[in-house]
């Protein structure tokens, strides 16, 4: 099977237009099939402010009302993705801007109302993520830079949460290739320690996140982003690393970043 | 040659939710490869005057600053776009929403500035627009919906004319494709009363067209279309069809509408 990198691109990348054009850079130089993912940032916190769009959160969780998936749309599939493509294209990359409404590339379904309504926010359909136009899109030198915008196959648009949707594209395609999924962020990779670089734990598996977690170890919010990523290794992804964004190259060999192992 | 229809929706379509959403349901109808381009409307102007963006004109031409150029990448390749792309998907119609800058599908250049500086404004480079990645999408049964934004291929998005655009993508594609180009719009046709449906002109070649702007029979607002269309049949494409978004089917095979001819 042909390789195939996944790069998921953190907001806080996004939001700092030197950092996103020297990842940029090296993310077009990179050979081979590859996807790019971006999240949002905070642009759309701050269109949203100018256009009177409050955001609205239920126990610390944000709540995708009708304006607000409209802003998203607009600032995620509209201006982040096309600026991004604008500039790939410029550095030689075939990028090709989607949502996963797109070819119904990420089929997802509104997240069930439990104890709270996330509103149109969107759970990618799994078993409806098919590999055939995503492997048309690269099997013809394209490289897809997905905003994380789903829909329901019923005509809405849907917020889904960038990481997620990077850890499922991740797992429908490695039936078809040979996957590296890499979450690039701000930081160093896992830390011990979060306010030292040094301190990054070079490999990971899941006993020893466990005894991380037991301990109080892992920063809370790098949780989601690690139990996505055990779960794509359990689903067939190959390899799985989290690191700096500002380090591309020696994070796509594993000699930057956290390796995410099952053994 | 297969045939193919590259279909241009007007704004005031695109402005009024039951219009666009019968539009949309015959256009997902319409059997074989097609492609449909869409202009802004108003919501960009209306979105933008919350944003405190005023539109500016020079000598009644609107001028795209750096403010307008990201408003309208928001509003046309993302709320715009992606809610027609999440409609069609929702009937069936695999649609892929698209700029110019998307895989490089339509290069263009900044107008160069002469008596107006228009800003942001894109003309698209004919000879660098190629079928090849079209025919990738539309052999492989996607629809490409296609947002009037293009780029220099310098990094830069610029704002298009979507008359233009599906001209041009008409003229690229009838090497490939034996291409009917529809303009679609609110009103039945070329009027030679432009107050009366009844009136509508039901062939138009080159004669006739002078005739009949010599004797002040044609809307100024149609000239540019006119003179669109007549270079779009000159350049090889098959048919060009002017008339009714409300009646797309009779308008695919000649039925309603004016039919520009080159005889």
């Amino acid at each position: 099977m042909d390789n195939l990198f996944i790069i998921k691109i953190g907001g806080n990348i996004v939001d700092d237009a030197a950092k996103l054009a020297a990842f940029l850079k090296d993310f077009s130089a990179l050979p081979g099939n590859k996807v790019l993912v971006h999240g949002g940032g905070k642009v759309a916190t701050k269109i949203g402010d100018s256009l009177g769009i409050v955001s609205k959160y239920v126990e610390g969780r944000r709540i995708t009302d009708a304006a607000t998936i409209d802003l998203v749309t607009m600032v995620y599939a509209g201006l982040i993705n096309k600026k991004m493509v604008a500039a790939l294209q410029q550095l030689g990359c075939n990028a090709m801007g989607v949502t996963g409404a797109d070819a119904n590339l990420v089929p997802a379904v509104k997240r069930p109302v439990k104890e709270i309504d996330y509103g149109f926010v969107g759970d990618v359909k799994s078993e409806r993520l098919y590999a055939q136009t995503w492997q048309v899109l690269l099997d013809n030198g394209l490289v897809p830079v997905v905003a994380p915008i789903t829909h329901d196959e019923k005509g809405q648009l849907l917020n889904t949460n960038a990481d997620t949707m990077a850890q499922e594209i991740a797992k429908a395609l490695s039936k078809a290739y040979n996957v590296s999924l890499l979450y690039s962020f701000e930081k160093a990779g896992v830390l011990l320690d979060v306010n030292d670089d040094a301190s990054v734990v070079k490999q990971l598996n899941k006993t020893y996140y466990q005894q991380l977690k037991t301990a109080g170890k892992i920063f809370a919010g790098m949780i989601p982003k690690l139990d996505n990523a055990f779960a794509a290794i359990d689903a067939g992804v190959g390899r799985v690393i989290i690191g700096p964004a500002e380090a591309l190259p020696a994070l796509t060999t594993g000699a930057a970043g956290t390796t995410i192992t099952n053994e």
